[in-house]
């Protein structure tokens, strides 16, 4: 079992304790979970109400006062400090030894690095280059000719289909499609013909993507993601479509074909974006919404076709206040016959 | 061939027959489609009209009276007596029979219970334990310590990570991903840390959950899914989210992190709701909502941002009238300025 | 390497040259990533502009007149063109040659016509029957009596369940699932029971199904897709769906059990079609649209719930002025109180 007393956290962390920093810290959980001997945290000021409940024995949150009777440990950034304290109490204890399982196939003329790790059912095609401390996990499929790069995670059952490009440190989860054909037909007489999608998808470092979430292929040229990114779970990406560095996409979002997201772009769960639109730099786009025209920097749209996110807010208060817009209508209406009623009587003697 | 009279089919149901009850039944079928000899439902009034188009040999219906030429066999839900019939003439004939196929890797701790069926090009993780007539289809990666119940059925390409808990009786559809990491992500110096993920899934006995459905991990402690809760396709399920007993989620809802559904709630299709709120016992939401704050029991909510059903069936019905309010304000401008002008005019003198 | 001079590629596509048709064309690519060497081509008069920065050697364009210096081949159809010069430049490399891979597992009585191919760790059940020329990824499960069609293509991980029948050159891409169960539970007693869905899918030749999509069974009878309908990625069809020939559904969409799609229906992304209605032929739905009743033919519609879509369209700008028409109605509120205390004043003396 792993053990810290508070001060050798707050040492690590560059925290100040508020309380007693002999205390023994075994393990971490939520505030709601949390037993005597867990630290657990604080990164929103709405579970503050938690901090006289919770049982466990440390409690890391902002540098803001708080009156509290379990010790605190506050920090500059309490989600960081509690993303480093997991990794101190709870080691990756399930990552697979380097070594091809007896079961994989992969071909002769396939690249593996030093250490790396394929698991039960893999198949890795000829060309391919596995970089090293990469792990793939039972039941993946790398395509012809692909590129994985160093200590890049593939879960199990990730699809790379041939001549992808993945760099280093990636997570791609259970059930990841990348490079699967991009959607264009051209119609001719009466029936769609297939145009065949020969780019590739290019990928950077230290980008996450979710379970059963799709990247596909370039017509021509590469689809491309850039590094830092993180894209959640049944996510789209369409053909020829370029996302930036460090942008943060929520489940469920659509992204129709040679959109362009530049750097550090956030999007809602469940938006969708048509294709060849770009959106600025620094960017949000609201969840749900429908985001039919460019977005210039550092703007907030909502809504569908999306708006500014304060207009957004304006027009849903306003549109709920539509039945009584109509009775006041309907009450000048009244108001103004009876008026033209009056003018007329006193204009007829 | 299975064969019943429409008698002995009434008293299995505990039905009663409008009509001849000495006819044999050899098969079910949708209304449209039967054929003679089959029997067929109407669990919906507006399928009626096809009572007397049906070539079925019998139907299934309330107890209303209906003048029909089949005979009827009247029951309090035809749609569960539906159920039952497809059972009786439709077994199910491609159950596999229980063995672990040689193509599989199963650890050698893995305790399997008896008359386990392990499909071809299965793994199962060391520490796993798989309850008695559990059926693995082929290639499913069941990982370390996962615990999965009496008599559940994964369909091929099924993947719980490790430390996942699925009680009895669960039906997990083709692609299933449980125990995916959470979306959790600390931001810092300009990029994006990873906040391990270390909780789990914990399901209750007899869930369903549909094809290509994803469900995170908890960031600490779980994601938990009630018994009897019933899922259906491309549904996202965030980290700790608790989800109550017997729910309906329909395919491509969204749930986002820490979000409660209590017992008995129903999310219709596309549906999204926002972390941290909790949707109250029996409540349901309407299709393609977007739920940004907590629901009551026993509430039906509609739209973006969601308001109750009834108020959103208004404003929607108001919206489509808006082309005439803006008419009946200019006309009114009209009015009122023609009023002011006769004022004035009649001030003047 | 594959090289052609601009009049071959002209006589093969019933094009015309406008400029020097001795240049040697090596390779096709996107009008922005073009090199010398490659033809690239315009589809889209917004894309005119790139006419004159392009590096490629060629542009295929429609037959309006265009002013540009680099050589073009006029035709009737550009895109049709592009993907036919793809397919020349670019002939499929990767398809796998004919045989059974030795780690897949064929049942005995599982019928494969000549030149089939039967990737690492495809599972083939028993009954199943694979046309001539067919490919099957590896990773793939043909479930108990399947047929599959001459040269259909099955990329990585894609399942198919019992029964499912799958035309000729259907092109299905990893991670989809046919015939996972309907979504159908009959409630009795504070619990929903399973109904068994015992019908199957039936997809025509030349359809298109984008990764991880997910068609269920029917109930009874069979869930249907039409020749030549193109499907993207992440779709949801649910049980009992009919959708006609050469209809095109983007990423994302849903459709809900026993809706009908006559031919050459188009859904945009992300819109949801309730159950139990029908799509007019031809009929097109705005993305993100949500249509609660059946559509007539040739009708576009937009909206939630979904209208015609230039209502739709003239009621989205009119939401966006509803600032201005609560002022207008607060000043007519005001100007009709002045008027009426105007009347007031004149009545009293």
């Amino acid at each position: 079992m792993i053990t810290r007393t508070l001060a050798s956290l707050a040492a690590e962390l560059n925290g100040d304790v508020v309380g007693d920093d002999s205390i023994v810290i075994r393990g971490v959980a939520g505030i709601r979970e949390a037993l005597p001997g867990d630290i657990t945290f604080i990164a929103n000021s709405r579970y503050d109400a938690y901090l006289e409940e919770t049982r466990a024995s440390a409690v890391i949150c902002s540098r803001e006062p708080r009156r509290a009777s379990v010790p605190l440990l506050n920090v500059d950034n309490p989600y960081l400090a509690f993303q480093r304290i997991v990794r101190i109490f709870r080691p990756d204890l399930y990552r697979p030894a380097p070594g091809v399982h007896p079961s994989a196939w992969v071909a002769a003329d396939a690249r593996l690095e030093p250490d790396v790790s394929v698991g039960a059912q893999c198949v890795v095609e000829s060309g391919a280059r596995i970089g090293a401390r990469a792990v793939l996990m039972p039941g993946c499929y790398v395509g012809h000719g692909v590129t994985i790069g160093e200590e890049t995670y593939l879960y199990p059952r990730v699809t790379v289909r041939e001549e992808c490009v993945i760099g280093a440190r990636c997570i791609l989860h259970p059930g990841v499609v990348i490079g699967s054909d991009g959607f264009g037909f051209a119609f001719d007489q009466g029936r769609y013909h297939k145009v065949p999608q020969v780019g590739n998808v290019v990928i950077g470092d230290d980008v996450e993507i979710g379970a059963n979430t799709t990247v596909d292929r370039a017509t021509t040229h590469c689809t491309q993601i850039g590094s830092g990114t993180k894209i959640d779970n049944l996510v789209q990406i369409g053909h020829n479509v370029i996302i930036g560095k460090h942008c943060i996409i929520v489940a469920q979002v659509g992204i129709s074909g040679s959109t362009e997201l530049e750097d550090f772009v956030t999007l809602g769960g469940q938006a969708g974006l048509v294709g060849h639109i770009r959106i600025g730099k620094g960017s949000m786009v609201g969840a749900k919404s429908g985001v039919s025209k460019g977005v210039p920097p550092d703007t907030v749209v909502s809504g569908y076709p999306a708006v500014s996110h304060g207009l957004w807010k304006r027009l849903t208060a306003l549109i709920q206040r539509l039945p009584q817009l109509f009775q006041r209508t309907r009450e000048l209406e009244e108001r103004v016959a009876k008026l033209e009623r009056q003018g007329a009587e006193e204009r007829v003697p």
